[in-house]
């Protein structure tokens, strides 16, 4: 793990490295995934069940094969665990109720001239959800990328997961049954999202696609991004901690090492100013390391993505935070609210000793699909704003626009347009 | 121009060629925009003089006579017509009193178990407008892109535009000073999204690039998309009108030219149930169309472009104009207000006889950089919602999380994270 102290001469060079780890370099991909996308947009469904055969193990003969029916979700909810049940119940009502808080108003301003000005809000009538599969299914990416989309009152759904050997994982297609799924479909990767953004005779055109994924998943989402919109291109998981004396050194080294088991390419970030405190964790780390079921892909992440920073003080940790523009962001300290009004960049911060990020994964509310690699500069978490979209409204009076008529002509006429120029002339 | 009844019986084919216009297709132009990009990454500033001297026909030394300095933007300020001086602090007036109204704000949510909850929302640090120059500059552009910036609080704000000759046109400028931009460079297309995406040692890297641009410009952007974020992928401008008996037939004539003397390949489309009055207004269309200095392009673009559908009554106008999703849509009926519940897709609606589409480009207040061919379906307006990002907030407590445990822990042990598991459990 690397460890790099502010007073080393070679900190900002180093800590720049960090700071710009974001970059994902797509071109070997490309190639691939264009392919990929043009075979879908040439021969539809046939090329869809052609790349399944190629890449997830089984052999679907038609389109028809790749449709989740509702009873297999039925099915897989009536033989879920009621411990599952009751979390994934939770899960639900728990992301519900934060989207909701993020539902943005329609609104008309009735202006004192007489001009109406406004901005509505509609859903996309159409939402495609990428869901990655195979080992490692995650129902809460289900849940994470539905509510939103639900509570934004979009009418038409899809879901699209890859299905190893055939089989999708039962807890996933049991959330599908709670969320009311009705449209979901075994096929994933980039076929997946070219599916989605150009429809075939399975699965529907949408109009917004949101999901994490590989870089397969990322590469045809920015490719296929104008076409309809995406979320964002999001790459591996990642999490900085802000920590004190206050902090437990073990809890700390416990909530580094989720993020480390995700992925081998997952970052795991400490700052602190505490240079004892460092010492503390990383021998914390090592020691809870080799008790992980996941050590393998945990422990390849720590030697080669995870850093603790030591920085000069609790004003150089904030710098050093926003520089980094983590995707998840603990603030593990007594006065953690202190931080806050200062962390410009973070996808989500988690404050106090009692906020691991875990808990932000499952159920505490916001979205956990957050900006990784430094987009956070940029990019938001999803949420209910990626599932609508706005229509300004303008309405004039005669007399209001005989009042802007000189302003406007003057412009219209400075640019060169003569027909803008007329049609508010012919008004007067 | 075309003319189509709902009653032929090839309607929804060459409809659906309408509602379908949007694709563009950017493979020719990317080989040539990604070695653009290339340049830059690699030899910024030195990269950036030989392409303008290969595109602009001016020669620039280096990377400072690429900047405008303040000074000539209040020189050109002070030469400006006070009619024109006027014109452009009325709209900038205006254009800033709506995008106040757009200001999302950050909220937290204070929950009855003790958790506390909230968005909290930020500015992004550097944005970077891109203005059209050459023949055409439109110092409105620089209005409609800089002020939703400046409302959301962009600390620093960068413009470019191309310098044909190493001139920039004076309007602009002038704008430029009445909006305090600070730093303005001379550099247009692909190179100017470069330079602004990847920064060189004249231009600083931003967060955000926004601003309309020729097919150079739309896939350079698409390219830099996920290092920096974008607002849109805009294409031709166009307008659709729904008109009925009430309507001013010359008006509404005039109304579609302003949007055919864009550009050869601008789209206008009339939509109306009343067969009359679509002959009225292509009649109206063809003798103004004689008398406009711009006649070529808009002839051109009425010519290739434009389309008179008759809908069969008004339901069905509205179903087409949906399935459009125009970029402008006036609703040229006494009976506007109508209408805007069921429009769901458009980029702009303007209601009622006295609402000229020209109107919003300069100064009703909502913004000119809308959603074209079909995209209304998930883009926005530009507004302060591109120069902002969203970060979650999450502080729970001993006892919250103590409550949440079960369900928390049971979904991490069912996706397999023993380390999410345990950042729950040792918080117990």
């Amino acid at each position: 793990m690397q460890i790099l102290k502010f007073s080393q001469p070679d900190f900002d060079e180093k800590f720049s490295i960090l700071a710009n780890r974001g970059e994902m370099d797509m071109s070997e991909v490309m190639p691939k995934v264009a392919s990929i996308i043009a075979e879908i947009r040439k021969s539809g469904d046939k090329a869809l069940c052609e790349q399944i055969a190629r890449f997830d193990n089984w052999e679907p003969k038609s389109g028809s094969q790749l449709k989740i029916s509702t009873d297999e979700m039925k099915q897989a909810w009536d033989k879920t665990d009621e411990k599952l049940k009751e979390a994934l119940k939770i899960a639900y009502e728990r992301i519900k109720a934060y989207h909701e808080k993020q539902i943005e108003k329609s609104w008309l301003s009735y202006e004192k001239d007489g001009a109406v000005l406004g901005q509505k809000i509609t859903p996309v009538d159409r939402a495609g959800l990428y869901i990655p599969g195979g080992k490692a299914a995650y129902p809460s990416s289900l849940l994470m990328n539905a509510v939103p989309a639900i509570v934004a009152g979009v009418g038409d759904i899809s879901v699209c997961t890859p299905a190893v050997s055939g089989e999708v994982n039962a807890l996933l297609l049991a959330a599908m049954h709670m969320l009311g799924i009705k449209n979901a479909y075994k096929v994933g990767g980039a076929s997946a999202v070219a599916a989605m953004a150009y429809g075939t005779d399975t699965i529907s055109k949408v109009d917004v696609i949101t999901g994490p994924g590989n870089i397969y998943v990322a590469t045809a989402k920015k490719m296929v991004f104008g076409d309809v919109n995406i979320d964002m291109i999001a790459g591996p998981s990642e999490i900085g901690v802000i920590a004190d004396s206050s902090c437990n050194a073990h809890n700390i080294a416990v909530d580094l090492l989720s993020q480390a088991e995700h992925d081998e390419i997952a970052s795991s970030f400490l700052i602190t100013f505490d240079e004892e405190l460092a010492k503390e964790i990383e021998a914390e780390m090592m020691s809870v390391l080799a008790t992980l079921k996941r050590e393998k892909i945990a422990r390849a992440s720590v030697e080669n993505k995870a850093a603790i920073i030591i920085a000069m003080d609790k004003a150089h940790a904030i710098v050093l935070a926003n520089e980094l523009a983590v995707e998840h962001l603990e603030i593990a300290t007594n006065d953690a609210w202190e931080y806050l009004p200062h962390i410009k960049h973070a996808g989500a911060v988690f404050l106090g000793h009692f906020t691991p990020e875990a808990v932000g994964d499952y159920l505490a509310g916001p979205n956990h699909t957050l900006p990784t690699g430094g987009t956070a500069r940029f990019f938001s978490p999803l949420g209910v704003n990626n599932f609508i979209k706005r229509s300004s409204v303008i309405a004039m009076n005669e007399k209001t626009l005989r009042e802007l008529a000189p302003a406007c002509m003057a412009l219209a006429s400075a640019e060169g347009l003569g027909a803008h120029e007329l049609s508010i002339k012919v008004r007067q």
